[in-house]
């Protein structure tokens, strides 16, 4: 399997857990059929989009359709399920991980690939992973996920940096990609599960 | 009356229910008039922003001051009667959903007229007509309308289909436009006056 | 000090205040290190980033690091300022009407200088000004500034006028610059001490 083919089986991974976690999060808003296509769409081409837009190229989804069949079908697919199963709310926490890092990565390969600077490649990174899901919580309501007090920036950050330095090696090009996702997928859930946080910034009270 | 002539019209038409919306939503809230004409920019322009810069074309209103214009106008005619007489608050249903079914099929008609293909066209669509809606409610803190339970999006979806649809006929130009805006306009307010809604997406409970 | 000397650090100076005002908003929400940087982020680069987007120009902060690098270390800055010593909130007003002041005339300029209209330079100065705090805002759950009582988007118009009026004269080109800062920031801050307000719009009620 060529690195083309891993970054395109990513890409709708991506995808479709995002697509479901903006389904999750909608769960209990009463929404109807095409409500519903339309919170996964944003949540799930959101990030890519403010991407693209910001480095200057043509929007993804608009050169490809795949990415709006796939957030359609994967609707109607968790539509039926949500009829006859209960899904644990908390796998929310557990797709947004997985597509946070993901997208990071996806977005900071992006901006090398288009020749920008590595910086540029780590925020964009971090945005592409991020801004989904925040757009996603503004949406229904809740407080981003991004600003409850367990590490989540900061995965998307460092797991940005690394995939930046491993890239710049002779590693092979699979590597970086799978070792920055992993990172970021088991910095991020770990931290849920054990709760754990960096310090908080939160001013001093006399 | 040429089709060129009936697409700005309704351009306008659009531009200023959704101006009239933002400010019906702002209501209470107690803006001044510059807080105002802000509000009613972002949701009459908004929508349509977005459109261009994801399909990358120049944005609009940069091109032809005009919609600047009658958002301000708009604005201004609205605080003086404000003043002496008291608005109904139902009426930004209506507005809104003239604004959603106006912008859902002029979204879909620049992506057909840019050579996009049809389910851009009908993505682009539901985009142009939801996005300054959504915007407008989330500033104003509500829960954003195409989240309640009755037929919003639905309706925007099955109009853009029916535009697209149409407008590969052999059936004269203004034909498509018309009966795509008046069926989205008839099915929201008919939904939301019955309070009819689609079944809606929850989760099973056991 | 020649104009442009003039306008990087004003740019420089409206990032720093604007970075400080979100991590104040950010007070209190417990984020980690990089939740703060995002926020930050977001609330610095926002109002930039909608105005080269709109305008179809390359956006500021990929092309020129340095507004990434600068954020960053005013959030390291803050962060450890914090640990120490208690910043009054109310700061963030002040923080806020700068920022306000210098993006305003900066994205007003940027707009002339590309050949735009006036009512465009203006229209894009407000944004600029504006839409970085409205993002914060938004993103912390806080009713956005712009929706309080005192007079906001008002100083921004108007700071807009004034630098769009002055810069078609013959004096110095610092001139309008200065001016029409000093007026935001005057009138703004001045409105929120005093809690002037214009008239509110309203609806009538019987």
């Amino acid at each position: 399997m060529d690195i083309f083919t891993i970054l395109l089986y990513l890409d709708l991974l991506g995808t479709i857990v995002f697509a479901v976690s903006g389904l999750l999060a909608a769960n209990g808003k009463r929404l109807d059929l095409f409500g519903a296509v339309f919170i996964a769409m944003v949540t799930a081409i959101g990030g890519g989009t403010l991407r693209d837009l910001i480095l200057g190229e043509p929007v993804f989804w608009v050169l490809n359709n795949i990415y709006i069949y796939l957030v359609i079908a994967t609707t109607f697919v968790v539509f039926i399920i949500a009829r006859y199963r209960n899904f644990p709310v908390q796998l929310i926490l557990y797709f947004d991980a997985l597509g946070l890092a993901v997208f990071t990565v996806l977005g900071a390969h992006k901006a090398l690939e288009l020749g920008f600077s590595l910086p540029i490649a780590i925020i964009t990174g971090v945005m592409t992973g991020a801004f989904g899901g925040v757009i996603r919580d503004v949406l229904v309501g809740e407080v981003p996920l991004i600003f409850r007090k367990e590490i989540y920036a900061t995965a998307s950050f460092f797991g940005g940096l690394i995939y930046v330095w491993l890239q710049s090696t002779n590693l092979p090009v699979e590597v970086p990609i799978i070792v920055s996702i992993l990172f970021i997928f088991i910095l991020r859930t770990w931290a849920v599960k054990l709760n754990k946080s960096l310090p908080v910034f939160d001013f001093h009270r006399h």
